[in-house]
């Protein structure tokens, strides 16, 4: 097993004034590397906790150590210092590099009204590399670097370092350049290459999953010969399963005992995610959405994708009875006899958008967020949905969600999407 | 100074699948009570990853440490046997606490269809404590410990260990408990008993902001007398200062100097956030929005804060043509002679919703969030953004945002919420 192990740098991060994206997304890409990650790691600016964290992972016999942030210009972007000096290497200024970023840079610190003596002493830092590393050409205008195991000239064993900007729009690219690098491939090498599958289910509790699960290898399922893992998220699961190559027949009897188990649940056999699915059938069709306790969060992720304005008419943040009937032409006296959070008034928004807006679907969205706002007979949490249709009837449900405030507006815009999902796809149409 | 180190635990965190919440807050938190953070470090559900993680944290010197996540009761939440075992202590079961989470819990499995054997097994595993630990209520399932310094019975120094469950709505009222507990509190007592301040501005960039600063200290302010550290998010800067009672002129001196040298890029000089300003400044007015390119995104963003329902009216997802005429009222001529994403398109949308949702404030947004519909003279990243206001003409200006999709869409969305201040702020009424 090759193991790695993510230095995150950054004042920022660690005060939790930022939250870090890039830990998580190298640990995604390590993982279908078949590289296990023991550890995230997030520290200050200072050199001396950047270099206590490297010597941790060296600890641990870490194969692969990433670090990300703290490749600026300026006085306080010290990582490069840190893990150089960590690594006993030393340093020399790459002419050629210099010149590269020298050209990058210039246009866009001058408008900064940064002084050209500034200008080259940032430049000279960031051109400043060890010996024997492997430099990744900048994308914004921070080098990486790929640092062979071993100090000095001696290989002691000790991990691969790669160090990565900050910037996740640099670090991601830079990343896959790094991964074709010489000291890098020869790691990964050594790493299983397992195939990674991915299964999506709604619906169901991680309590019912891991009966099906016992279920299954009782049944017969081979399961011993692979490697599941089972995750909550965002009201969904995701099922992960690594297996060599040779074991795919297992993973044919598990997928299809988990398709006979949870035919309405399972909704994704080959990782898509539900994002993906509903702009997939969504491609030939426009939608309209009247939204109120979401208030424009269900709008917002159907828009997420780009090319979504293909099939997304609009929306209509509904928030208060008045905006119900003007824009999505309620009636009145619905909202009067059963109130806003009803199962009437969700079909009439879905109804009435898809007309207002005139699209194919429709979708409604009434429901109390909290905290103020509930009674005995609608607690918070409450929420009543519906997709509209041109000549079916609408797909109309309500849920109890639990949490506060932002989990239940969260909450109540995956269900939506999982209600369009199963109100479009004809498979599930019996199953509504 | 009291250092501390935060231990995440869980394999779903590790793996990227769901990102860490509570880091970023207990960091927060200690911040304020004048505890430097050393490290956030992450790891997975295995027992000896946690323990390496501790002892690193030991080896530190760190006077205080708290894990989140493991406390539930099946077998893959390890973190208080890991701890444990760790620091060498004793476990017993605490017969009061087995049957107060046994009053918690029974109601809740038995519903999962969790068996009764299991269930004890879960309650007594939950209950199983170590001797001479603060226990912390569950606020949850899953009771919370405070472990004072030492192995055993022997005090030799080591860190406070503050053991909490990974929800945060269970995590955050159980910190606040565990700082009250005698061993945190006497370690807290230790730490310099700091003001903290935070000023926020937006409109400068932050190599300005660190020209003002060398400024300040030429114009005599005694800046050496505080701790300042800056900070760029979503877009604005945030300027946090650590500084002792005594040196509280030296504050006011500071205050004074960015006022007068950025009136107004400093939006904030209590710490209120722009989203409790633009809540504030709206609690007497109504709201409505008309939005293309953030697609719900501010309509969400403004009805985040409970209480929003008061001022906001609703909102527009026009993402089509047709809908901005249809629904905003924008006349179709504006946009075949502009463009949708046009000066005059930008202030019909906020005339058009304001009189179509009958609200005293009307907003439009469009845009081009890319990465299709840029051209060479209206580029991927170009927004136009109006505030209408009855009987005063609107406040309208464009902006190029840089970045991706996601990054156009939130940052416009941040600039519409720093116009709507401006234009509601009397104070702010003549530098628009």
């Amino acid at each position: 097993m090759i193991r790695a192990g993510i230095l995150v740098t950054g004042t920022e991060v660690l005060s939790g004034v930022v939250s870090d994206r890039n830990g998580p997304w190298l640990s995604r890409q390590l993982y279908a590397l078949g590289v296990e990650v023991a550890e995230i790691a997030i520290v200050g600016d200072r050199p001396a906790d950047i270099e206590a964290g490297l010597a941790f992972m060296e600890q641990q016999g870490l194969q692969i150590v990433v670090t990300t942030g703290g490749l600026g210009p300026t006085a306080d972007d010290l990582t490069v210092e840190a893990v150089v000096r960590h690594l006993g290497r030393e340093l020399f200024l790459d002419a050629d590099l210099e010149q590269r970023i020298e050209q990058i840079v210039r246009p866009l610190r001058q408008r900064r009204g940064v002084d050209s003596q500034a200008l080259q002493a940032g430049n000279r830092k960031q051109a400043t590399v060890p010996r024997g590393a492997s430099v990744l050409q900048p994308v914004g205008t921070a080098p990486g670097l790929v640092i062979p195991s071993g100090r000095g000239d001696r290989d002691d064993g000790g991990p691969v370092v790669v160090v990565l900007p900050g910037p996740p729009r640099e670090l991601q690219p830079m990343w896959r350049v790094a991964t074709e690098t010489q000291p890098l491939k020869e790691v990964l090498a050594q790493a299983p290459q397992d195939e990674l599958h991915t299964m999506r289910m709604f619906g169901i509790p991680e309590s019912q999953l891991a009966q099906t699960l016992r279920e299954a290898q009782q049944a017969g399922v081979p399961l011993d010969q692979l490697e599941v893992t089972t995750c909550q998220h965002r009201g969904e699961l995701e099922i992960t399963t690594r297996l060599q190559k040779r074991d795919a027949a297992a993973y044919s009897a598990f997928e299809r005992y988990m398709q006979q188990a949870h035919p309405v649940e399972l909704f994704s056999k080959d990782g898509s995610t539900i994002d993906e699915q509903v702009a997939a059938l969504l491609s030939e069709r426009s939608i309209a959405i009247a939204e109120s306790c979401t208030g424009g969060m269900l709008a917002a992720r159907l828009t997420d994708l780009a090319g979504s304005s293909r099939y997304m008419h609009g929306g209509l943040v509904v928030y208060c009875n008045e905006s119900k009937v003007a824009q999505a032409g309620v009636e009145k006296q619905l909202i009067e006899e059963h109130g806003a959070v009803s199962e009437q008034v969700a079909v009439a928004l879905a109804e009435g958008v898809r007309t207002a807006l005139d699209a194919e679907v429709g979708v409604g969205v009434t429901g109390i967020a909290g905290p103020d706002g509930g009674s005995a007979q609608k607690p918070v949490g409450l929420v009543w949905l519906s997709v509209a249709r041109a000549g079916q009837a609408a797909f109309t449900r309500s849920v109890r969600l639990p949490g506060g405030r932002p989990e239940v507006r969260e909450r109540a815009v995956t269900v939506a999407m999982h209600m369009i999902r199963r109100a479009l796809q004809p498979s599930a149409g019996d199953r509504l």
